[in-house]
């Protein structure tokens, strides 16, 4: 990534061992994720370069002299944030704050948008999947790597529990995996707020039981309908505009939870004083997906949840420019990367 | 009150019952909150003037046709907001966001700094205590009304559990109780932010272990310097100016839990990047002190703790201007009146 809109395929030198902490894999899925959309939009052309991509499953390759658990072969998944997942808060389940941990796709660390890619930290960072690389379910488990996790950490982060009244702002990949989330933790109602049929259908399939298409004030007003007048007990806030934390806020009801993992394109969380009278707690963050693999793996293994129906266009390294356009412009939901 | 610093005593005429389900209580003690200093410095003198206080214990002296189970003679405490008791709010545990519900002291209904007050809703609202006017408990009781709870409340939103790290933002009456709260929930650390030799005292006496008395910038790295560089699990932010709000969120560790029950005088809620990145939760409002009289009622009637001990004056309904005076000039912790 160069610059809004400018995705380059080069050929750059090979992923190699730096520390000896870390593996090499080969990728052999990837995707592009929603968060990638917002340099696609907003990066200034003279910025440093970036190799995108936070989300693979691969081989690994090689791996340095103190990687105890990981070995060569093993196929892996690799979760946004790397982790040592020994330290306090790795301990906590909140690796994405990890003393020693970082992100990939970022400047200082190239992504896996590429042939291979270079873990930092590789036994406390990478999962093992006992699956072979050609497993029908493999869509499903790259979601582990973001978006599900990252769905679910929105659902719990907003408190969402059996019973409960679920509001899901954003029709993107991540709101619809918060979808399978909300009913998967038991939620009884389910209104996502988005405007495409495609990703509607999808929601509604994933347990979604409303939609709610318009914005604004008239999406509150319409919650509120739906809602007894009240509004609704979590609030899942997967889009990180200033509009949609201003809806999410305005849609919850009293006592309720605010769950936000769209990263936050806003300086100050709106309405300090309406959050407080009512009681509503602003929560979330970037997603401790690898706290949650071991939670949310049985459910996919065992066909329960499909969060892999969110990638509707695969296309090889090649492509991947058009991949970004194709969600930018809404054409794709999410867009899977098959080397 | 009339206007900033302006305080009266007047006759006016004498509360009565309006609504079948109201019942008069003749006020033995009430208080004067550190909520009250807010319009004590800030209410214009061209507002409605208001009978202020919302924090009383009181004899029934009558009851409206449909009052159930609240009787004339009844020693009864009243909560700073009134409730039904049985919306779906109230069933939550969030009686004041009951829909049927209010608070005391408003223009739209009078207080308890008076003889006697009218109290909507007598069956929901009033909790009858089983003790004699002259009890030794008494101070601790009258707590219940809001400071207690609201410490209470501060450290249930924080998340205080067994064993965690603690910061409490302001040395008032609350801070004090979030003091004696987030001990009695197990934490482990509890640094309070404050500056008053005889509240620093109180709170140590309450089971702080550190005091932080820097401000600012400053009062952040003492903080970090006392937490291995990380901050506090819990902040109790009790104050509500907006650096009160800036610091309780740069103390907080990621992961980390604010809860807000000082009443904001800040807009919007800063540091919306910061708070995401961290996971960092905010939360809190004003605290359902109904709620909490039972979970907290035996504690004090056992003796464990003492809330009563931040009252730290006593004064008759005439002296009531200067008990203002003296808790805005800090020379009183808390103020009680006895009718």
């Amino acid at each position: 990534m160069y610059g809004a809109g400018d995705v380059r395929i080069e050929n750059v030198p090979d992923a190699r061992l730096v520390e000896a902490t870390d593996a090499i894999v080969r990728v052999s899925l990837a995707c592009i994720c929603g968060s990638d959309l917002w340099p696609y939009k907003l990066m200034e052309a003279g910025e440093k370069s970036r190799v995108m991509g936070h989300e693979a499953i691969g081989a690994v390759e090689a791996v340095g002299a103190d990687v105890r658990t990981v070995k060569i072969g093993d196929v892996v998944l690799m979760p946004f944030a790397y982790s040592d997942g020994t330290c306090d808060f790795c301990h906590e389940g909140l690796h994405t704050s990890c003393v020693h941990g970082g992100f990939f796709g970022t400047p200082a660390l190239a992504g896996a948008q590429a042939e291979a890619v270079r873990i930092p930290l590789a036994d406390g960072t990478l999962f093992v999947l006992s699956v072979s690389k050609d497993d029908s379910l493999m869509p499903s488990l790259l979601t582990l790597s973001d978006v599900m996790g990252t769905g679910h950490h929105a659902a719990r982060s907003a408190r969402v529990s059996r019973g409960k009244r679920v509001a899901i702002v954003g029709d993107g990949a991540v709101g619809l995996c918060g979808v399978i989330a909300a009913r998967r933790l038991g939620a009884e109602q389910i209104i996502l707020l988005g405007r495409h049929a495609d990703r509607i259908a999808l929601a509604k399939d994933f347990g979604a039981t409303d939609v709610v298409s318009e914005r604004g004030e008239a999406a509150v007003d319409r919650v509120k309908e739906l809602t007894q007048g009240f509004g609704v007990h979590s609030v899942l806030e997967c889009v990180g505009t200033d509009q949609a934390i201003h809806t999410a806020i305005a849609i919850a009801r009293p006592g309720g939870a605010v769950g936000r993992v769209g990263v936050p394109h806003y300086e100050t969380i709106p309405e300090a004083q309406p959050t407080f009278y009512n009681n509503i707690t602003v929560s979330g963050g970037p997603a401790p997906v690898r706290a949650y693999i071991e939670e949310l793996l049985p459910d996919i293994l065992e066909g329960k949840i499909q969060p892999g129906r969110v990638f509707d266009r695969v296309v090889g390294l090649d492509d991947v420019p058009d991949g970004y356009r194709a969600m930018n412009e809404r054409e794709s939901i999410k867009v899977m990367i098959k080397s």
